[in-house]
């Protein structure tokens, strides 16, 4: 096999197993080729992936020793990516009764999902995160774009009890504007004692349904939260948010329906620093 | 930048991007190569994709030309994943009360669902889908790895009305061994009318759930399904299923609780023909 052919099937296997490792050695067998072939070829994708901004190749040496696609990506890339999105969400066709934003249309989209995912991975890819946890529905596919990216498996909070899943945790919560109670619930199996884990959702108003994740996966779990990522905040001069540090990659205000007026600026992620 | 360079870029390119049409032009300013160059990697990489079974750049002409990265992927390659996951599947600790599988940590696991998309991709390819449609919640992450490869939207019918996704049609329907009745709900933003769908879900036992978001699409929204998909049916000699047309990954029978003994196969896309 010649080298370009080489090059086109390791970039896709990389970008396909983030953070897997693989020994040169296999690829030396599966190509037919000679480890120090491989090696170069190695050095060529770190290079230009480093170069495109979407991460690297690291090397580990010794016995369990090979190479794994570490993906980063650019915050400056997602800043124009967001912006866009800012702008398509303004439009007042999206106002809907009680101050929601219509949203699905886009998180129906896997390439939007993929992008808001990579924003996401630029803001965590530092943390040591072990789980990626997201609650029924709307944030699963987020959860999942940043997942892959990580590595890492996700766990998905349900809104009851479920019958396919074992013994659960559940806890109840007051959501942080309506002050309804309400229930969330976690299968035993889904997660290990003591992880580190980041909680992605799609939309934050009051911080109740986040700050309730966050009890149950510290106090039922033992888990060390140590990444809380939204795609959109609701901002509001009246209500505090009932959680103090998380990333926000879009900040929804003024939602006045009679005016049928609407403000979509950038998350705390591209705007506080 | 070098040949080699440009492989390996474009190579992510087009993998992130399936079914989308990019112009030569656009490549050969990105990469201030000739035409010709362009043309010329993409043969490359056209060979290596349809070399690993993984589908093909295709060349449109014209004003409006350009290449586009078609996946398809060999069902072979999924035959031996499949079988993996069968065996993982008949492991006794995975029955839970009332004959259901414990199957969510595997569909917790990005890689496993990429495999999966891959393996329904396979066998839907050839059909025209428009949108790949499920229920929530544990056949969304199969659906967005579906959907993403062949380039279209995902559409998610909800349990229950819900305040941010506007004005939506409900049906109920009874599901397929509990005979209770159930209500779906599907937005009516979701969905133009007259499209062609596949839909896709993680587990069918009576198939109820499954025939009732065929009446959903296919009387409310006019939508034809193409294409229905699950990862896992169980089998089970007393009860007929209600659905006749479906491709199933995985078969699950057997499933006595007091033997503590399961029967995970093929399902009927690899052991039908």
């Amino acid at each position: 096999m010649k080298r370009s052919d080489r090059l086109i099937s390791l970039t896709r296997y990389f970008l396909e197993r983030p953070h897997e490792l693989t020994r040169l050695s296999t690829f030396a067998e599966k190509y037919d080729a000679s480890k120090s072939s491989i090696s170069e070829d190695v050095n060529i994708i770190h290079t230009m992936f480093e170069k495109e901004g979407i991460g690297s190749l690291h090397r580990y040496s010794g016995s369990s020793g090979g190479v794994s696609y570490i993906p980063y990506f650019n915050k400056t890339d997602s800043n124009a990516f967001i912006e866009g999105l800012c702008n398509t969400l303004e439009d007042p066709d999206r106002i809907l009764p009680g101050g929601y934003l219509y949203m699905s249309d886009l998180l129906g989209d896997p390439q939007t999902i993929r992008q808001i995912g990579k924003a996401f991975v630029s803001a965590f890819y530092e943390q040591q995160i072990e789980a990626v946890v997201t609650v029924e529905t709307k944030g699963i596919p987020l959860a999942y774009a940043v997942a892959a990216q990580l590595g890492v498996p996700v766990v998905i909070i349900r809104r009851n009890m479920q019958i396919t899943e074992g013994p659960s945790v559940s806890i109840n919560y007051v959501s942080g504007r309506s002050k309804r109670i309400q229930t969330m619930v976690l299968p035993k199996r889904f997660l290990n004692e003591g992880m580190n884990v980041c909680i992605i959702d799609d939309f934050m108003k009051g911080g109740g349904t986040v700050s309730g994740m966050v009890s149950l996966l510290e106090d039922e779990f033992h888990a060390k939260v140590v990444g809380i990522g939204v795609l959109a905040e609701a901002q509001d001069e009246e209500n505090e948010q009932m959680i103090e540090e998380y990333t926000s990659l879009i900040k929804v205000s003024h939602l006045e329906m009679d005016k049928q007026r609407i403000t979509v600026k950038k998350g705390n992620y591209f705007s506080d620093k």
